[in-house]
């Protein structure tokens, strides 16, 4: 699945730069709401139909209690952010408020409320039709990066406004920023005690999910929890840190070897970690979640924490724990674009929400990286908080030998149901059939199903028939705009699954009927690119956005482009899309590559209207033997490909692929046939006879 | 020639990054002193001594004179940094205070000398070793960018230094950090009047160049003074300032179609213009520029000058008319990473130097972008300073007509100066002769000489033999590291000129014995990428980072790499480093490349104390004819090569490369031969023989 490549929102309310792991944008979600895209596959069309229902969306009354409650808390504006505690991809439905609040459905989109000014949306270019559509009376539509629109932040201090904030919402590096750019205008920013559009909202909120957690097994975590900890715990003492703050719910659930299902896709659940030590220095993590989803009394999960000497804290409880050890002393690592506004101030200011003292939501200005805090009286230590990437990140996207081997069994596993599915669709097709894109996706998650250890899909199917295709984050849904699989149909399946041992994602082009002369061109094209990537050998340390270049180079060639990064980072049995790494051409995405990272390989070409091609493998980064080695302390590196399934050889145009790509098809096809052929079942005659069709040498 | 890759200075006094003209490293001069180098080629051995007895070098008596200055301005400690005031890559002796006042002739360094903390020399590890024998008792190496040293600012800072500098010789941008950080600590900054050094100095000092100017022909240019100043003042205004202040000399050059020889192998001249608007609103330029240099009365200079109406005035009165400016309320554009801190003051605070008013230095502090001037109570304009990238970085890098055709000839004469010389070393190698690095070069320059409108060389001539060949900046001296070319010798040779009508600059790497296999499965591999960058076709605006993966990724698949980026940008009869692109893997660097912009290609390898490869050709960006067309208003680019001379064919390893890269060897050699062979002469038979051996078809 290819990473969004979607305009940022506003610079002051966006989601982060890719470097984070929380910061992958929406790529799913970006073309169709995060309503839908939660309810898919795992769903039937009647419960994605009910999962619609649940959001809802705030009436005339609602907005002028929102008003009323705003005018209490002495605010002029109120922002309700996409973003959620946690500043997830995908988030549960508890958490839309700004899609209740404005009834916007879209998946980037910030509101602003204000009690004199009216109501704001602010979204990018993909969703000014829909928004227009979805936006009732009494708003207006911000045209996000157009010329002369301002940003959020912009237009707030335009307006010198009195502004409110859930600050749990916001990180605190833009929380900052609102702050210091509202006090430079005679303007203030507030942060809340209370979610206002939560008190609205009431019992018609969606309750927070309470699904109970699994211990993610030893041997395919490959590390204990107590170890990861301990790693982690060095490395930011080494740092002058004495406390490790982690909000990521991905680095959670890959600290603590536990998986949950609070959220679809990703296998996670709602809670935070703080790593400190205790008295005799030993390393300790503390677990904040709601104890419910640990299971009964000598559950697995909890016998699983007590032996990883784990302790359990309610989830509420973690700001204020964090306000407690900031006001005795200790320095908290915390990464400012991943951590909420909220913890940034319970650690510079020990400021908690609510505070018993006060119900009064107190004024903030002039926030900055070197001056925040300086004036506060009752300050404890001289550095509260030590700003970092988080450490976790890093080591999270440097897999160990377990975790490469769960991966790999994934994509094994998971080829068995490609080849069940490609095949299934050709002879359907051949059939007369005209199956849709919805009823294909549903049956690839059948054949999924069938796995051993399937667990959900890791993202939602992407199937696009001819024109639909050309939208790059595309997902049918039931209506007229979902087209049916004919004799004449080209269709871009991009799908993956989460399994108990790993993550999957591939994506396959194919043509029923004769293709087109220009799609042979752009889909061979597309593939060159795919194999360049996957034969490149660099230095280790190389930036993702320099292998860029490997993939787009023969797109160029024909005068072509697609609109999204070649690679993204992959989470083991984790969320599909995981920093620090990318491989594209966002020039702020600068980490380099290491040894025993997972990303994806998935040039693409759209043709808008028309078709859409992209071409995904998933690999290991690992060590290249050379020739010659330039620098002893440096190792050369190379791609591992984890992804078995063939390349629909109709779609080649055999004059553009040199001797050397030729054979590389060829070897990735044998080997395709050796890895798939011995997982198939005794009635998979028929499957089996495809796939060695589809795997014989050019 | 390739673009130096060494570390940059310090922080806070470092050149600047590369996106500024003027910030391109001192690239030739980096593994030599700027004495050297600016001495080089253009004189005889003799001569060059001559010039290395000019800078000298301070006493203790001076040093003790210089502290009792100090004293008397009331500074603990005083900065003297490599810059000139016009931050060039070149400039002329009287210019190298560091070098005299240290000792130190290493091109790049920043020199601290304290009242009572002695001095210290901050240099980087190429200059380690040259700098202990080149400071004298008294002074202190500091390591540069060595694990726990602190840069200059960092130092200062912890000391809290009350600290002077020549407001002329800093950036605005280093000058306000400085400020910054030595107010944050109870050190200040104080911009002393005078230069201390030169006082010290005094009539050893070499005396400033006095050059005649020459006017660049029109036929060369393309466009006229008055056209250029009439659009560059459009762009300005458009950006809401009334003037333009330009400081970089090869901008100045650029703008006014002239041309001069203040330094070596730059013809530029000591000066500035400030474009700014008439009374009837008309753009109109005013050169401060020593007058002399105009020749006498009625010269071709004085009547092109008058004809383009441009005003004249002495450049002292630079920094005293731009403060005049500003307090008349005009907006002033400038580059803070290219203006000097004194215009900076002068526009911010109307400082000028001396200042009639007092002799006594004022304290600076608490600079910064947002702060700046904010508590200047007589500030006339809310905004006097307009910051931005100078316009004229990019209006000179994107060449005319008739810059790319002056580009194209220059090459074509060049080339003939280059297949009698590599033919002529031939034949000397064979009959036996040992000629030094330095005879060939001399040999070189004669050839280049005989071409019509040769002026100089482009830079000090880099000719290599084996060992000497892997210094990637080497440039050879006479004494004992200069090696023979003997039947043994692998030899690398990047040398250029400065035409009438253009500049050039050329690597080829030749073996005059048999080349080991290593040897030439590495330079094969470097000609692959060079091919590789020479026919990559990508988007209008792609930054030139993301084409260098194109050259290096051939020897990045043997495990190799180079410590220098693939390719910078040319001056068209200017600077043979311009901005405000490279093709690099910095990623400071970050300007699309676009149509009619002139880079070098010069992929190479070096094995230390063995040999060195390099292979350079220039070439102009141009349209690509391509299949299709992703996106209307975006054209494919491509390069047009500019370079005509062979490769030597027993440095390949045929089974290295592809039928399309034997093709595309065999066709550069065709073309090299069509092009050069009729511009020898009749006495150049057995050059014309060897030029059609060596263009033979592999």
């Amino acid at each position: 699945m290819s990473k969004d490549s979607g305009p940022d929102l506003t610079p002051t309310i966006r989601r982060h730069d890719p470097p984070q792991a929380s910061s992958l944008l929406p790529a799913i979600a970006a073309a169709t709401s995060r309503r839908c895209v939660i309810s898919t596959a795992v769903t039937s069309s009647e419960s994605r139909h009910a999962d619609e229902m649940m959001v809802g969306k705030a009436t005339d009354a609602d907005l002028a209690k929102l008003r009323e409650m705003m005018k209490e808390a002495d605010i002029d504006a109120l922002i309700v952010p996409s973003e959620d505690p946690h500043m997830s991809e995908y988030a549960p439905l508890f958490q839309s408020r700004r899609e209740w609040v404005s009834g916007f459905t879209g998946s980037a989109g910030t509101a602003v409320i204000t009690v004199d000014h009216g109501a704001l949306l602010w979204t990018d270019g993909r969703y000014f039709n829909q928004a227009l559509k979805e936006l009732g009376e009494g708003w207006t539509l911000m045209r996000g990066m157009e010329p002369g629109v301002p940003t959020v932040r912009e237009w707030l201090m335009k307006e010198a406004l009195r502004t409110g904030i859930d600050p749990l919402v916001h990180t605190l590096a833009d929380g900052r920023a609102l702050a210091k750019g509202l006090d430079e205008v005679g303007g203030s920013l507030v942060a809340l005690p209370d979610n206002l559009v939560d008190a609205v909202w009431g019992t018609a909120r969606p309750p927070p999910p309470l699904a109970p957690l699994r211990v993610h097994d030893l041997m395919w975590a490959g590390e204990t929890p107590r170890a990861k900890i301990e790693r982690l715990h060095a490395e930011i003492t080494g740092k002058g840190a004495g406390a490790l703050l982690v909000t990521a719910l991905d680095e959670v659930g890959w600290l603590l070897n536990l998986r949950g299902a609070d959220v679809d896709f990703n296998p996670v659940f709602l809670s935070y970690v703080i790593i400190s030590a205790d008295v005799e220095g030993t390393a300790i993590a503390t677990l904040y979640i709601d104890d419910i989803k640990l299971g009964p009394a000598g559950s697995p999960v909890r016998a699983h924490l007590e032996a990883e000497g784990v302790r359990v804290r309610p989830y509420e409880a973690a700001v204020g724990d964090v306000a407690g050890l900031a006001a005795a002393g200790v320095s908290l690592a915390a990464d400012p674009k991943k951590v909420s506004y909220a913890f940034g101030r319970a650690i510079e200011d020990g400021w908690v929400s609510p505070a018993p003292e006060t119900k009064r939501a107190r004024v903030d200005g002039d926030e900055n990286a070197a001056g925040a805090g300086k004036k506060q009286a009752n300050k404890k230590a001289p550095k509260a908080l030590i700003e970092m990437d988080s450490p976790v990140t890093l080591a999270k996207a440097i897999k160990n030998s377990c975790e490469l081997d769960g991966m790999r069994e994934a994509h094994l596993r998971d080829s068995v149901a490609l080849a069940r599915f490609f095949h299934w669709l050709e002879v359907q097709v051949a059939a007369g059939s005209s199956l849709d894109e919805v009823a294909i996706s549903e049956h690839l998650l059948v054949l999924r199903q069938r796995n051993a250890g399937f667990i959900e899909p890791s993202f939602p199917t992407i199937a696009g028939a001819d024109a639909n295709g050309a939208v790059i984050h595309y997902r049918p849904i039931p209506g007229p705009d979902c087209l049916p699989i004919t004799k004449d149909t080209m269709l871009l399946v991009d799908s993956g699954g989460q399994y108990d041992c790993g993550t999957t994602d591939v994506t396959r082009t194919v043509h029923f009927g004769t293709p087109s002369e220009k799609q042979r061109r752009c889909f061979t094209a597309v593939l060159k690119g795919h194999i360049a990537l996957d034969r490149a050998v660099f230095p280790s340390g190389t930036a993702g956005l320099f292998l860029d270049t490997f993939a787009r180079a023969p797109v160029w060639a024909l005068g072509l482009n697609y609109r999204h990064g070649t690679g993204h980072g992959v989470g083991a049995a984790m969320n599909v899309h995981e920093g620090p790494m990318s491989i594209s051409p966002r020039l702020t995405v600068t980490q380099g590559l290491k040894e025993h990272m997972v990303c994806s390989n998935e040039p693409g070409y759209y043709e808008d209207g028309a078709f859409g091609i992209r071409m995904e493998n998933l690999f290991i980064i690992r060590k290249a033997d050379t020739e010659f080695q330039f620098d002893p302390a440096v190792n050369s590196l190379t791609c591992e490909n984890l992804t078995w399934h063939p390349i629909q050889r109709k779609l080649l145009d055999r004059s553009m692929l040199s001797t050397d790509e030729i054979a590389w098809i060829d070897r990735y096809h044998r080997q395709v046939w050796e890895k798939v052929e011995g997982r198939l079942e005794a009635e998979d005659a028929e499957v089996r006879a495809w796939l060695e069709r589809e795997c014989a040498a050019l």
